[in-house]
């Protein structure tokens, strides 16, 4: 039995893997495989509608909201917000939140200006920053909600009047919130929606086709909402996968039911990092993310020991990013509770061995 | 049994099917899906190596052409050749023989100048332009070596001074040339190298870093050559899909071995064509793609009755882009010569039956 606590890709539930293996030997009993299905037929039409349908009930998205699956990971979405949203002139707002905030601003200096109103850098990203403004005059205001590397997390979403944009990479689907608030929000979809390979976009309808500059067909994000995502030959299986995790969701109660059992995880790892005496977390505790908890040894030359006990146990994963080093187990949707147990388990049975 | 004629996405190799579906299921006994695979695991990491090999060794690359898998489709790369090769007051040279063309030349167009060097226009595209010149100055030449929607195909790539550029989504593999020759080669994987959702980009490193555009990180050839294909997380399964299409082509025999086939496959299929009195074909000989064949039917009343009779024998995709109309039969390198012969049998028996 592995336990995968990947950063991504990662763990999805095991029956989109048994769903996913069936379609491309043979989808729906057509004989055909998921992989040599015309995007342009109904069966494949049906597959982006249910994709899309999903995402507006499981965000319990209003009308304004447009939902768009493209290619290429956040990491494009950190050229593409810019290059559709700000002009030359104009300045965007962003907070500096870690690793990821970090590219999304060098991105938007390509296209506008950038004013950082808020950043974590002098606590090295352990805290996020909860005293700052946002210029009135600012094109948009964009965070970071999870910070994947540093581990740290919005629990509470800013309130501004400029429109909000969200980096929802790592945390998008795992925790209740009003996700109309944001007038954009991109995640790429290998943590928690589906394989790598495809990019979730909610965009609210009514900020763009508000500059000058002259958009590349293939980044203007009205040609999407106007060919429903089917543009150009979208990435078919990694549609597929996320609209498969998305009946998942759904099935197990959505958004709601899927953050009581994220809470129960992150609770229970956490409360073994504070209790354990060999252990502790990297990240301010009002500010901890429940999606990857990164973590340390008192003493770092048990790390090796302990990242081998727990490989011999079916742990995989954990191994923390070079930038902050140790440990961060990572607890996305589809990672059962029992995981999270053999990990807390190894951790209780690491200590006792190593007083 | 089922005989799929799909522009693409379209039929791979059955062997695929099955090793992508265990694969999802089991990758190589690791008990983890591939899906759930972290892409910087040793594990991915040789999946990217052989693919990268794979396709230098079917195309004979040199030590100056580097290969990569990038996310999105040939229509990305549309917006990315000039962008990271054209400078604003430079020219860049097009040739403009259908569809593809056409979007490659619109995109460019933001980017710098272009010259538009030889149309198919006015022959509605049914001929590749011969008689040209490219002017000495053009930053690059770019060519689409075989166009989807209108069947035509340039059989001798044209020889000049300037680099020569070409989209290859659509016969990339499919036919022995000298690859070297060009200086940059994308293609949509969805055809004849494996699932939708990466692109192959074949470029000579010596042709980049000569403008003064600031180019968007994830954009820029140079960062993607500079992180073989993982600056971003890529897109891991299509990647594999196509690892694992380049192994079976490598195992029949190479590019020269499925030109072979394909050479059968067109020739099996244009012969009934020509010498049946119910079809006519829409190219001009000499430029008739191997690879997506299409042809009218005399009397176009009968073209509905004609695709029914096809569908009860299990043939599908043979419909014709609208703008061409009649039909379509795509000829990719997975698509046996056994499935060609059920349908040229099926245009036998419909001429036998409406004489």
């Amino acid at each position: 039995m592995i336990h995968n606590f990947n950063a991504g890709p990662s763990i999805l539930p095991q029956e989109v893997f048994k769903q996913a293996a069936e379609a491309v030997l043979n989808y729906n009993n057509s004989g055909l495989s998921i992989l040599e299905l015309g995007h342009r037929t109904s069966t494949f039409q049906a597959v982006m509608d249910e994709a899309i349908a999903l995402v507006k009930e499981l965000m319990q998205l209003d009308a304004d909201h447009e939902v768009l699956f493209l290619h290429g990971g956040a990491s494009t979405q950190f050229m593409q917000v810019p290059m559709n949203l700000l002009d030359d002139k104009e300045t965007a707002a962003y907070s500096d939140t870690g690793v990821w905030g970090g590219k999304a601003i060098k991105e938007a200096k390509l296209f506008g200006k950038v004013e950082i109103v808020c950043t974590g850098k002098e606590s090295n990203y352990t805290v996020i920053p909860k005293d700052f403004a946002v210029p009135n005059d600012a094109k948009y205001f964009h965070i970071t909600t999870n910070e994947t590397i540093y581990g740290c997390q919005w629990q509470k979403i800013p309130k501004t009047s400029t429109p909000l944009i969200a980096d929802m990479s790592s945390d998008i689907l795992s925790r209740v919130m009003d996700f109309n608030q944001f007038d954009l929000i991109y995640a790429g979809a290998q943590k928690n929606m589906g394989a790598a390979g495809v990019n979730l976009v909610v965009v609210n309808k009514n900020i763009l086709g508000k500059i000058k500059r002259a958009i590349p067909t293939i980044m203007d994000y009205r040609n999407h909402i106007k060919e429903g995502s089917m543009l150009n030959t979208p990435p078919v299986f990694a549609v597929y996968v996320c609209m498969l995790t998305l009946r998942w969701l759904k099935s197990i109660g959505g958004v709601a039911a899927v953050e009581k059992l994220n809470i129960a995880k992150a609770d229970l790892l956490y409360n073994e990092i504070d209790a354990n005496p060999l252990f502790k977390g990297t990240v301010a505790k009002e500010d901890r993310s429940k999606m990857n908890v990164c973590f340390v040894m008192n003493n770092p030359d048990l790390e090796a020991a302990f990242l081998a006990f727990t490989k011999e146990k079916g742990i995989v994963g954990i191994k923390g990013h070079r930038l902050v080093g140790g440990f961060r187990a990572s607890l996305y949707n589809a990672l059962p509770i029992s995981s999270v147990q053999v990990l807390v388990d190894a951790m209780k049975e690491f200590a006792a061995l190593n007083p």
